[in-house]
């Protein structure tokens, strides 16, 4: 396991968005935000840091807290990565509001106040940010930028690891190549990719995986050391694999050994094995990595002012569920993007019905085990809330999202290293707080 | 040795531009430019690639020909890396001729012939780019771009590995302190790197690092197991060290191990090692890394297209002897604000001393062993040739050059994958060619 400890705490941590136990709140031992800051910390200061300063594979758990508020803006320098290009043109920039009525919304809006689920006391905006660990927040409403900070490991020309919204992405992409023709949803995965075998993905269709109805194994139970996902996070390692090792090389070796559990379509099972069976299915349709079609479809044509980058397995292959490092304002970009239902900057890039789709959310019966998220769906790899505002997202472990608001007109990004992995714990002083702000903007 | 192979070789690769031996040709027997051509070799295409097209860490030795010519645009996707970021301002375009006279010139330039050293037979430009498995050239006169062609795995928005280039930013950035004053290259390394210790370096003058005339032991037999290039390369590597593995962990590390050879002053030896030394001292004079030094002064001044990258050991320390890949063009850029004395764009960015130190070169009298190379000098880790033109250049192995001749106000640059690492087998068709091509400029 030495070996591959590095890596599997980072997959465990971007895999990982189970339901919930535990108080809603990050441990009461762990350091503040303000506490926990890299920069007070003092991680990879110096030339060379102090020992104790050093964050290393494998040895020093990059992807633990409190070394991960480090880490997570600086995933490359652990891991090999591919480019998601933005091409060689000049950025477009996002519109703001002017300079003075910047500075007013800033005061209003770190001065909203609202109440945590679970909680009888109320908090305002700006502890808010403190609360999650927020690494950076960027509020996009009608189309301009009405808020943005950035802490911690964070500034505006940072990347950012978007752990599973990455997902989301790979989702996006898959739901274009349905809406344009290009992919058969109804088709079953062995269709597509016949070397599948007999592996619990193949019966599945295109549709289940990418709304997480397969019926397969995938066992989170991180104090069993032969569940699924150690074996997930020892095939996935870039690294040279430990001498003696039997188990699959890479992702796509992995998913062709999947043993079934459930029944396809029956139920929604958050497990990130069906966003990489989707990236290998949308590339073996395409015949482009993920990378270039991210590149291709959204990252050279939206505008965005730095590439994007995803890690990658031994053989090359990017991590579809969960790879992704970008920029924050890049993130709203894409926000904007799907918000305008395919255009930005004027320009379509995909048609309507992807997003139309995606807004209107999978089946909520099939939904569960997300106390934080009562009535909600999952569909192409992005979560829908359902609620009054049409609100929908893309999400990742540590508190990561890019939150959609319709009604509000409002995109909201948000990078963040919070303690706890999963999002239950975060989500008690976030989505209450995003609904603060969504119904200020609207009634401002 | 297993485990570092991978590394090992391409570190052998980045760091071996030793004396000439053998026929100054690539080998009879390796594939031609067209044959070993990446599109036609057929790597990495599939999803997944087929097992014979596959090239991975460590087995497939990822850095030998014919796949280094798949893999010098893909380093990252192998190694660890840490950006040089462009920043997020527009890039600003290169001066082009026009399509008509770009055109024109492309057919003149592929015209000319010149005698390779060492050849009866006369060769044409066009010929010499297939002879050199050229992957990009770009040429730059009198501040238009007259000449530009990618070849092999090369576009206009990927990235090249710059190789030992990288010495030449590195030695570029030192220069720069010394001018301005930041750095006293009068000063032992000692006294600036007291952890040095009792190394072959402490006692060196930076001026000795810079030009490579320390007297410090590194051997590159790569025939004895002990050699110091392997221990360098081992130390070097970022993936997790062998079990029982005793040797120094990361560039500095090793340097604080070195032990002397011969007189500091008296003789050039080309050694990596300074390159690393120096990257260490310009990081601890300056409070930061490498690749901040170079965003900093170089890659968001300079109009830049692309971020560039480099490599980094485990301890995150990038390899500032040789781990940059960068964008054709942005090294055109580069190229031309060292002709230009430290201004680009309009914008001077460093004093025109600096180059004019460069220009300057070394002692040649303390130079020798590169046949290819005759009266030339090194410093600041540039290679001046001493010719009529005042040329003088950044080169790296396989055939990398930033080219500069400031009596042609020409700047070439070279991205290649010659089946061979050291140069001296490149520069019978290149050199000539080169000066055959100042000259048809001069004139026309």
């Amino acid at each position: 396991m030495h070996i591959i400890s590095g890596l599997a705490a980072m997959s465990l941590a971007a895999l990982s968005l189970g339901a919930l136990s535990g108080p809603a709140t990050a441990q009461s031992d762990a350091l503040s935000a303000r506490e926990s800051d890299p920069r007070v910390m003092g991680w990879m200061e110096g030339f060379p840091p102090p020992p104790d300063k050093l964050i290393v594979q494998p040895d020093s758990n990059y992807f633990s807290f409190p070394r991960l508020r480090w880490s997570v803006c600086h995933l490359r320098e652990f891991l090999p990565t591919e480019e998601i290009s933005r091409g060689l043109g000049a950025p477009v920039p996002l519109d703001y509001l002017s300079p003075a009525d910047f500075a007013d919304m800033r005061q209003e809006i770190d001065a909203l106040t609202f109440t945590p689920i679970g909680s009888d006391a109320t908090m305002t905006w700006a502890e808010s940010l403190y609360a999650n660990y927020t690494d950076g927040m960027l509020i996009i409403h009608e189309g301009r930028v009405v808020y943005e900070r950035y802490f911690g490991c964070l500034d505006e020309d940072g990347k950012h690891a978007a752990m599973s919204m990455t997902k989301s992405v790979t989702g996006l992409l898959a739901e274009i190549m349905v809406v344009e023709g290009a992919l058969d949803d109804t088709a079953q995965v062995r269709d597509i990719i016949p070397e599948i075998g007999d592996s619990a993905f193949a019966s599945a269709t295109v549709r289940q995986v990418m709304d997480m109805t397969t019926g397969v194994r995938y066992s989170e139970n991180y104090s069993d050391p032969n569940a699924d996902i150690w074996r997930y996070s020892a095939a996935a390692s870039p690294f040279p694999k430990p001498q003696g090792y039997q188990g699959p090389d890479g992702y796509w070796e992995y998913l062709q050994q999947v043993q079934p559990d459930g029944t396809h379509g029956a139920e929604f099972h958050y497990k990130t094995i069906n966003s990489d069976m989707l990236g290998w299915i949308i590339s073996r349709v395409s015949g482009k990595p993920v990378t270039e079609l991210a590149s291709e479809r959204l990252w050279r044509r939206m505008g965005t002012e730095q590439s994007a980058y995803q890690t990658v397995d031994g053989k090359g292959v990017p991590f579809a569920g969960g790879g992704i490092s970008a920029g924050l304002r890049d993130l709203g970009r894409l926000g904007l993007l799907v918000l305008n239902e395919g255009v930005i900057d004027g320009e379509r890039l995909f048609p309507a019905e992807v997003v139309q789709k995606i807004r209107a959310g999978g089946d909520p019966a099939k939904f569960g085990g997300f106390p934080t998220l009562p009535g909600g769906s999952y569909t192409s790899q992005w979560w829908v809330f359902h609620n009054d505002h049409g609100a929908f997202a893309a999400r990742g472990v540590h508190g990561q999202t890019i939150y959609v608001d319709p009604e509000a007109d409002m995109v909201l990004v948000r990078f963040a290293s919070f303690p706890r992995a999963q999002n239950g714990f975060i989500d008690p002083t976030s989505l209450p707080a995003y609904q603060a702000v969504a119904e200020y903007l609207i009634s401002n």
